[in-house]
């Protein structure tokens, strides 16, 4: 079978580079095209790009030149790392033109024809796409993925609320400064330090929680009921955002039963066996003091998100700490999920 | 006016230290024993300390004999700075023979008979001595304060009940590394790392909670009846304890209203001008970004609480952030302030 | 006696923080303009500046109109602490409108006219003063200081110059991340790490040194004839540069004999009794694992450097530490100190 | 073929746990005995170890039962990663019980009669084993590896010493808190700081390199003639020893001379093509600001060192960087290095 030929845009970026990294040995989809900003664009990749990942660059991407972010690029789909700033006016450009789009960028997140999709929860939200593209007059689509932070909190909260319903959630988030991105956050503000804000990350996990775990109805989404109360900060940790929640059930469980419905969930992703899917996407620990973020942040691929401290909770119902890899799972990782998905539901055919 | 002669006992521990620090020039008590273990006792303090402040040792303690933890020590008073793994007898001993005894460990806190005391919270509490002394027979006493994450909770909580009344809290830490004493927290478990739990932690900041913020009826406690619950955390920080909280007041009231109660608070300690109170207990921030450890946490001589991002809250009323110096609020300034109050309250007459 | 009217050059940046700092409660300056960008200009100094200090900022300048770096600021003095892509033109357009400028940029400190002075080592390089302004048609004046890392290596090194001659110096430094201005280094690239590269720091530390330690002839500068090999290192840590250093000595030296150099050492800035100079410019350390960033960095005011672990040296005569505050004694300390220096030799008058 | 049972000593340390990650899957070993001290034997692996890897741990040893280190493990080879505490004496018995001990504690490693080995630099020092089963009536053996800085260092000097000789050598070390093992470094010593000292490191440095590069004559080894001055130094970082180096060559070389001796060396571990051993011994870097710890220490598994900053010196002849994995090239990889040496070599038959 003929490799998918794909394009990456905001291919210099934090999360363009982490896109170069899952995409650089998929059984499915080959990268061919890389995009950036005109600063870039023009020169060959490897001299343009400050390669910030522990492992080394792909060889086969050193050589490509980068482009411009027209929607020129030979392929049919592009994933979107692009900054914010750009990424509203670019992703649209290359959805009116026939591309389909999966994006990580905030702009078109909450957008009422686009869908936010994680693989395993709401996979049915891609039925939005044929209304997307009439309503839009659009050959191309565009799917987003959520912020990081609501990622990792949806994939804990997720099948929860599937099981047991869902009434409130308070999470207190720990996030990692490869969140902010490259330069990101200055050293002098987070060394030794915490940082009790993250401009918008408090509405973004909010609202995004509930739409990705709302219905789609006719045309249109319809958010979850159950509130969300966030508290964000930034914390000296280099990969992994770590989440203290309780949550309040629709129907009473214990802390066993809560467990093994973790355990037990698998989504639609696992059932379709899609190539980036972990084999369990929740994984529970046993350990009184994990998972912590340094030491268990690559387990499983980074690719599931890990539950510990699982206990019963005086205000609400249940609490526990949650850790998922942001820029993985949160990011790129998520984002490739949810073109396998469409690719292998036909949607691309 | 002559000053008053007082011991440390632990004095070359982590909190030991800090007792040193804030009694070194102290306007009413002068430091006149040292008391540590057998490994060091018998020699010059300078000798046997592995001093770790970033404020030089002040030269009277220097070339003090240090001696064992023995009832015998020429002084009315002393701090104890001592582990818990032996705080528990060596205080019951010295309360036998006579001594006051104002401990920072954790051992006596919850017994019914001992307060458990913030100055500007709960000083009646002080009024459980003699009963404490008659039920154990005691000349002298033990009066105690808390854990160092309760004393910031409490101090930013206290207020509020006090005014509004108080039904649930929530609070997440974000704790810093010397709140472990010394050597504490291996650095191969914590750079770059957070860890999601901290033993017994929770529970004394629940239970400890309840105990300050109750009512001394006729010799004895009633805890509080908000339910408190607690996430506890340790981050890479040197200094400093932040708390995100959520609580539920007895009356509305609005973030306006909660911030003034904050700016007008003072309590016993301010009233009667004891030397270590800060002017204000609990100062708020405007900025939106504030407090954070590494920058704020010395502000006001570390004796303040210092609160931000003040704003209402979904699932319960308010919400916010507070930061409190936990070796010096949270622990020897606590138990300072404590002897300053029964100094000043005439009981040490 | 009134005081001086000075002015700040850049005074939202990380040195220009620093530089009100100092002078915020000086004896014989007082501050009384504040210039900075155009982004900044015509606003309250409170709302443009991102201040990045742990002490608060001084009452006095809060409300201060911050202006345009233009050479019309009524003052005498002004100290610069702007970038170097800015202040090569503007301070030679403030020196020719006759204000002394005090400055801490590398953009004149190697012209041939323009002293590189440290109050303790080259009082008498601002000899080159009037010669400077008979060249340049001045009437003010430009005075540089050095770069952070080649101020604290000459201070530790110039005293045992004068008194056992100096043939080599071999230094590798621990450059805190403060060196870089705000916002500097990005965080995702130094936490955990170590960066073996600083971009022209090496030549800085060799050329500067030499010329600071050099002979002022007849209206220009001789290096000093000793070859300096310096590589500059970045580090995690917040404030303090400290710097391995191997050193061959004109004539051989014990350590003793070293020690005792050091411990003697004051220079002019000591013998006029400037306001800002430390006791003692040199001061050495008897333990065996001191001076350290973290604890010792603000010993003396960070004013003096500290040296420690001197031992004789297989391929050289003696190796030891130094550790200085970069900030202070390597900015913001170093060009007040001059300053304090031009005026009490009646250079201003 | 079948697999040759292994044993392990202090299996439970930091050492032993990367000795059960580099033996877990090896070609010709396999882990059959686990042996610790006397509070872990008698219990399960997995119930005993504070396990402290980023990498889960092997299924196969999860289960097995931690023995005393007697002499009486049902194996012939053992790799000891005991502390130093005890390894003098244990690894005697061993020895002396028939044991061929691979060690990596430091206690014999100057031994007249034991090598010290490096399998690409010094593999024809294990030709004294012949003698020391002579000399101390052993049917065993014992072989060490160097100091991890020493070895970082021996595998950057040795190629180039085999080619242009090596005059003078000196280095300083930025030092990884793994190097310390575990529980190691107090957190509040380390975090955001740096500390200039490490216990008896310096002199390991010193002389241990020049046993590896050294002569082994009749029966016993000449030190190698070159000077080396070593300052060893803390910071906080996870993983990875870095130096910044400085030689002097026993006949000149351009620095392009010295990256191509780097390059083309290759030594009897490559001949042999051991399992474990890097393709290329040292791998030089172009980029001007690398090897990084954090980013590069994993890089070639561990196993090469990482040499970047290559150029001329003014009191030397060339300066570099080179970075080293401390935990897996400095110890546990270059222990099973020198039995795969052995083995190959037909030592242990």
């Amino acid at each position: 079978m003929e490799k998918i030929a794909v394009g990456i845009l905001g291919a210099t970026g934090a999360v363009g580079q982490k896109f170069i990294l899952v995409l650089a040995d998929h059984p499915w989809f080959e990268i061919r095209e890389l995009a950036a900003s005109e600063r870039s664009s023009g020169n060959r990749y490897e001299d343009v790009v400050a390669w910030k990942q522990s492992v080394a660059m792909p060889e086969k991407v050193r050589g490509m030149m980068v482009k411009d972010c027209e929607a020129n690029l030979e392929c049919r789909i592009v994933f979107s790392g692009l900054d914010s700033s750009v990424a509203g006016e670019v992703e649209t450009a290359f959805a009116g033109a026939g591309y389909w789009v999966f994006s990580n960028a905030k702009n078109h997140r909450m957008d009422p024809d686009v869908p936010l999709v994680i693989a395993e929860l709401n996979p049915e939200h891609l039925d939005i796409i044929p209304y997307q593209q009439k309503n839009r007059g659009w050959q191309g689509a565009i799917v987003t993925n959520a912020n990081c932070s609501a990622i990792v909190l949806a994939l804990s909260i997720g099948p929860l609320q599937k099981e047991f319903g869902l009434k409130a959630v308070h999470v207190v988030t720990f996030q990692a400064i490869s969140g902010a991105g490259y330069p990101g956050l200055p050293s002098l503000d987070i060394l030794g330090n915490v940082i009790p804000f993250i401009s918008g990350e408090e509405e973004k996990i909010e609202t995004e929680t509930q739409k990705i775990l709302g219905r789609l109805g006719k045309d249109s989404f319809r958010p979850a009921d159950f509130t969300v109360s966030a508290h964000a900060n930034r914390v000296p940790v280099e990969e992994g955002h770590l989440e203290c929640v309780s949550i309040r059930l629709g129907e009473k469980a214990s802390v066993q039963e809560v467990v093994r419905c973790w355990q037990q969930f698998a989504g639609m992703a696992q059932e379709l066996n899609l190539p980036s899917a972990p084999k369990q996407p929740v994984v529970v620990f046993c350990e009184k003091d994990r998972p912590q973020p340094r030491l268990d942040v690559w387990k499983y691929k980074g690719m599931s998100v890990l539950v510990g401290r699982v206990r019963s909770c005086s205000l609400f119902d249940i609490r526990y700490v949650v850790l998922g890899h942001n820029t993985m799972r949160g990011a790129a990782g998520a984002s490739l999920l949810n073109a396998e998905l469409a690719l292998k539901r036909g949607m691309l055919d």
